[in-house]
């Protein structure tokens, strides 16, 4: 299995990742000790860091961690409503943590924090020809997530429902035709609340999960990040193991033999 | 986590258990060598075997492989339709087998295998009178668990959907029910098609699952034993680790920090 | 339609219904103007009325208002424990209310309004043996269902959910299983919030619904009413209407003509 | 009833209609005759045209047959791909049908026929600027909607799921989102496939219902007709008349007088 796992590894614009599991750190209110055992219980090797508030909680904050721990920080553009302003963040992003890889996040508003289609579109076509590697939060419309393969991101994240919702996934056939025809990794962002709606994401063919307050809101985050861990990869086997049929009637699991 | 497991063990009659999945046998067309290294995989130590098919396959059959894997048979009553076979079978079975577990299985109909719970009731009471350790596989009543606990079983275990099915939990409601006024431990039986199923009976709080044909019957019977094994653990850790609430709007994961 | 319907009603007993939903009396807090105004309004022929009350509520209660509306009353055995006492209920409603008609409930516990499937299968079969046309309140287990038929009732009454827990059908595939193989008319009771509740149960085809909070405690009793003859009229169309199958992807339903 | 539904209309772009279904003509295979069997059973007032066949089938077609149903006709732009030839469409019909209404298509694709959300609302700002009523068929993003109605659009219509698919909604929370802060009438558009499926758009709070292939696809197309028409009614009745709440536990309907 860990064998398998290693020959089965993500790969995101050509680099292969040791881990299908992106956590984030926001979402809850746990201190930096528990948010670092959750992360090193994840097994993530990336994990994403919303630019607008590095600054706020630096010396304190969660980039020390992040470097304690081999783990690479994934700035995101979270709270900007505009493509300007999310292209602005990204460049700001690049030059604090020296790279070129950004979580592409364009909101319309802060009580659904739903993407806006259009401004998320055009920062994404800007921020690919300013030589970003972009990862843009999308809803779970199949015609969009087409349009930002198309335009040059080099994965796409859907939301299973809105963010921190966790009312896991709310439409499995909007991401099971976003999967189908995907050209790029798809990654399952957003709304994740407990560990079967993790396992289920994979089971649809997803490349891989994000996720964050479904980890710093539990009541335990470290037992919850271990448990997403393990789903993930349940997940992902499970899908590449070819479920069997349903059947609308029993078949006998152990039929007797009648002499 | 393997300390937590460890600490965290099933027990049914006092007996600690070191896996919280119980694999069958039967459903799939698997050779033994596939069954032998699915068995393996998914950390079972406890794996059904119908008495009614023991002789019929004998030497060749499956009681030498799980002796060679250190894994206990538990028969049971498969094919049974009344309480008089259901105990007759359990008889030779303590006797063939050694053993005075029992998993209880009287079903009414061969095109649902639906357990009849009138026979099952009886069956069950006569057998906890004749010493035997019963777990019987009962529908999702709960006030049919309730009984069965009453007169002395030392599980229930309710069903998700018709045995082979593989329709998942069609009710967890029902499910949910049960664990909360359970007095004796709560496995889930037949119905598992995937690994999300099994995540979902361990945070719906069932102790433990039991499954067959969603291995047996996978394109890869050893992946989706491993998919298996780790799905109970995930959802074990899941359901102890207390879940975030659902949330009917968005809450930033990571809130911006508006100077 | 009202032509069709005519010639489509429920039989039960070889009596025809005019209508295929029965309104309970309970479960809300109305006063007795606004139930008539409700009752009226769901079209109802048949009404349960439970015996256990109607002594304490004589003089001011249900029966005139039922008398005056041209509903027949149909007693139930709402509040029975074992059958023992629900057969000496029986006896009593035969004898109050002239009717050899009986909803018979035998509950297990308050908390759940679960049947007991054991006391209840004993009850119906003595109620039918006494000369009773029985109409048994039972859980959605097939098997169970089939048992009361064959002992001689005269439909069979799973529940959706839970007595007033609205929780709508839970197990959409039990219900379905029970009207496959059914001999006499199966209705829907218990569990019934809302209009769509209704429409799916008569969809997956049952001959009728019983309901009661669904009106009583909506806020607008009569208004609910209404809607719930509605859904139970459009249902029944609907199932006969053979519906259009499910695609996975989409079918143009005004497909353009390319020339 | 009647009453109530008549001080009840639905209001677009300032003028009543008499029904809040809108029935379309495609999707089936049904002869004229059936087809206009089946609008008068609907009850619909406004039946959608595709504009692009309506050459095609003029002579025979069926405009003659709305004009003697007096049902007016709603022109549609199927088949576009852009919004120029979306605009283009929508001037032709404005031209041939003498109406400045538009239910307004621009779709992605052949296969799943979703919506393009950037050419969609490019196209619905042209046509709002050209002085069109414009009905704009969207996907369920609550953020599309949004900016749907603030470039002046006459109302939204959602998808349930893809058109032709009969998959019901597939999201009953976004759904509740478009609603919720709808300045404008939400119609549900795509994807009924039954009654039932018409009921809980209408307990969602959608203001009216659009639907083709539901009842031209159905074996009995007039009977599946006067169930949507009475579905509409009915979950209409019951968002009016405030559901009762669900409950987890059970609640005595009848309960008993224990004296």
């Amino acid at each position: 299995m860990v064998k398998a796992a290693a020959t089965d590894a993500l790969v995101i614009a050509g680099r292969p990742l040791a881990s299908r599991l992106v956590m984030g750190t926001g979402g809850g209110s746990v201190n930096l000790a528990v948010l670092g055992e959750a992360l090193r219980a994840s097994g993530t090797v990336l994990t994403t860091v919303a630019m607008r508030r590095v600054d706020a909680i630096s010396g304190m904050g969660v980039l020390p961690l992040l470097k304690e721990y081999g783990i690479e920080p994934l700035p995101n553009t979270a709270g900007c409503r505009t493509a300007s302003e999310a292209v602005l963040t990204a460049e700001l992003a690049r030059e604090a943590l020296e790279t070129d890889w950004i979580k592409l996040e364009v909101v319309a508003d802060d009580r659904t924090l739903l993407p806006d289609p259009v401004e998320l579109l055009v920062a994404a076509e800007q921020l690919v020809a300013a030589g970003f590697t972009v990862l843009p939060y999308t809803n779970d419309d199949p015609v969009l997530a087409r349009r930002l393969a198309e335009v040059g991101c080099a994965a796409v994240m859907p939301l299973g429902s809105p963010i921190g919702s966790a009312l896991g996934i709310r439409n499995p056939h909007n991401i099971a035709l976003i999967v189908e025809e995907a050209t790029v990794p798809v990654i399952l962002d957003a709304g994740i609340g407990t560990a079967s709606d993790a396992v289920q994401a994979m089971e649809l063919g997803c490349d891989g999960v994000l996720l964050a307050t479904a980890v710093t809101g539990a009541r335990d985050p470290v037992a919850m990040a271990t448990a997403m861990r393990l789903a993930v990869e349940s997940g992902r086997l499970a899908y590449r193991a070819g479920r069997v049929p349903r059947r609308w009637y029993a078949q006998a699991s152990t039929p007797p033999v009648y002499e």
